[in-house]
């Protein structure tokens, strides 16, 4: 079952010839998850062969334009392509009329509803769950209101040792109950605790994007142990003055929450035009938490299914 | 001096993982003009290098999205780049409303101004001259108000013939009497014609932006002659129905109006996206216009300077 990210940007405000505005897309057991949507996102979902009609939710994390500028046109063609499923877009509450402003300017007559709902930047909530997977909001501090997005693989049900259905003959009632959670007593009146009887496959795996923020130390705490960490980087720590100034990270300090958290990879992002050489975010993070990677558009991490047992 | 076109967007209404939506930029001895604004222009900008400091005038030649949806972040990215200059953007009258509400929203304390300029969609007229160019409106016939635009360079003073000045002992105000028209009266009495003493030294080049339009006849009489046409060819002429039914034109259309009107080179772009193979496009209008060409994003026509010796 696929739990990947494909980063479709990775500029900071302003694009470079190699880096589009900020955009992600989760793919989780082949549903597509759309956070943030930069200028040339509905671009870059062809030229990285991404099926844009399998992305029924968008995840907006503020509403300054190199986050969010890309959704009027990815809306409008889809309405070209005549698209009937229902749009659920999340996102603060300031950017919901002017984005229905403009899809009423660029769309004739749309031929699917666009579902709005407004996220409270400051509050640890979960806003979706579907079976596969259950979306909270994160929290960041940035200039304007601005939440990150925290996907975790939904819990699965308990899978029960086959060896056992065998020996003590279980019928399927029998095997539904303990699946859910119940003791199993036999004939004979001996309880047999439900913990020998099932096990969890798989642990549910997670994914966090968090762009624009400060260092937040409230993140640490949220981010505990997952396995994979988008953390903006705007600048490298020589310039933190800069980096607070305008409500941004450096290298050094994603690498200090992902270190703090205890998560699997650490992936770096949103690094500011001024740099030449992204060589230094790479080094600057890794000398505190190894596990590092600098992003490229078109590049895509996959996160393994891991065995509980 | 420079007179030359990159095509920075291709596609018609849908972007491909090959062509950004419209808008060409035009070189006029440096000055860069951009003719429609599409979904990612800011980037294509970037990516052929292109200075987007030297753009201070956009022309745009109807609202639908794939030829307007890059201006916002245009504008938001010269604001954060603390631009001083003016911009001109000249276009429909509907658009003006919703571009101001956009910038309101995307930009904090923007540093320039913006000037909006409505063109009539429906009139020959001259919207813009400086020194080198000349631009001028062609109506258009689509399902909204959409003009063309026509760039020719501006006509230079007239050149005087320097072997006569030194056969008739010219002084400097005779000269620019000559120049400016003036025929010239020797101290014999002698009338001798302006046309003796001056030529033009190159002819003005000249090149237009057609797209959106169904084929037009009006539209050929205002053309003619010109150096370099940019027509779109959305449809092959097999699907001429479709063409008509959504206000475009085909190949063999586009061919057409560049044939009747003389020109010097046709470039075809805006190709449907329901097309796999486009060399369809090219061969159909080449059986009617030899000189054309079809077009890729990046692509560079320079337009040669001709003497009208």
């Amino acid at each position: 079952m696929t739990f990947s990210v494909t980063i479709l940007g990775s500029s900071s405000a302003l694009p470079t010839s190699k880096r589009f505005p900020s955009a992600h897309v989760l793919n989780v057991h082949e549903r597509l998850f759309l956070i943030d949507c930069g200028e040339g996102t509905q671009i870059q979902l062809r030229k990285f062969k991404l099926p844009m009609n399998r992305i029924n939710h968008i995840f907006l994390t503020h509403s300054h334009g190199d986050h969010v500028l890309g959704i009027f046109g990815l809306i409008s063609t889809y309405n070209l392509l005549g698209r009937k499923t229902d749009l659920h877009v999340y996102g603060p509450a300031d950017f919901e009329e002017i984005l229905f402003k403009n899809i009423e300017y660029f769309t004739d007559q749309i031929s699917f509803k666009v579902i709005y709902h407004v996220v409270d930047p400051f509050r640890v909530e979960q806003i979706y769950s579907d079976k596969h997977v259950v979306v909270s909001t994160l929290p960041l501090r940035h200039r304007v209101p601005a939440v990150g997005y925290l996907f975790r693989e939904a819990p699965k049900p308990m899978n029960i040792r086959k060896e056992l259905i065998a020996k003590y003959n279980l019928s399927l009632s029998e095997i539904v109950n303990i699946k859910n959670g119940s003791d199993y007593v036999t004939p004979m009146g001996e309880v047999i605790p439900n913990s020998q009887f099932t096990y969890i496959a798989n642990l549910p795996r997670s994914y966090a994007y968090c762009s624009d923020t400060l260092y937040s130390e409230r993140l640490v705490g949220l981010l505990k142990n997952i396995d994979l960490l988008y953390h903006e980087s705007t600048f490298l720590h020589a310039d933190l003055r800069l980096a607070k100034l305008t409500g941004h990270s450096t290298a050094q300090q994603a690498a200090t929450v992902a270190l703090k958290a205890n998560v699997g990879k650490l992936i770096l992002g949103h690094f500011s035009s001024r740099y030449t050489d992204e060589d230094k975010f790479l080094k600057e993070a890794q000398a505190i938490f190894p596990q590092t990677e600098i992003v490229y558009d078109g590049q895509k991490f996959t996160v393994e299914q891991k065995s509980a047992c």
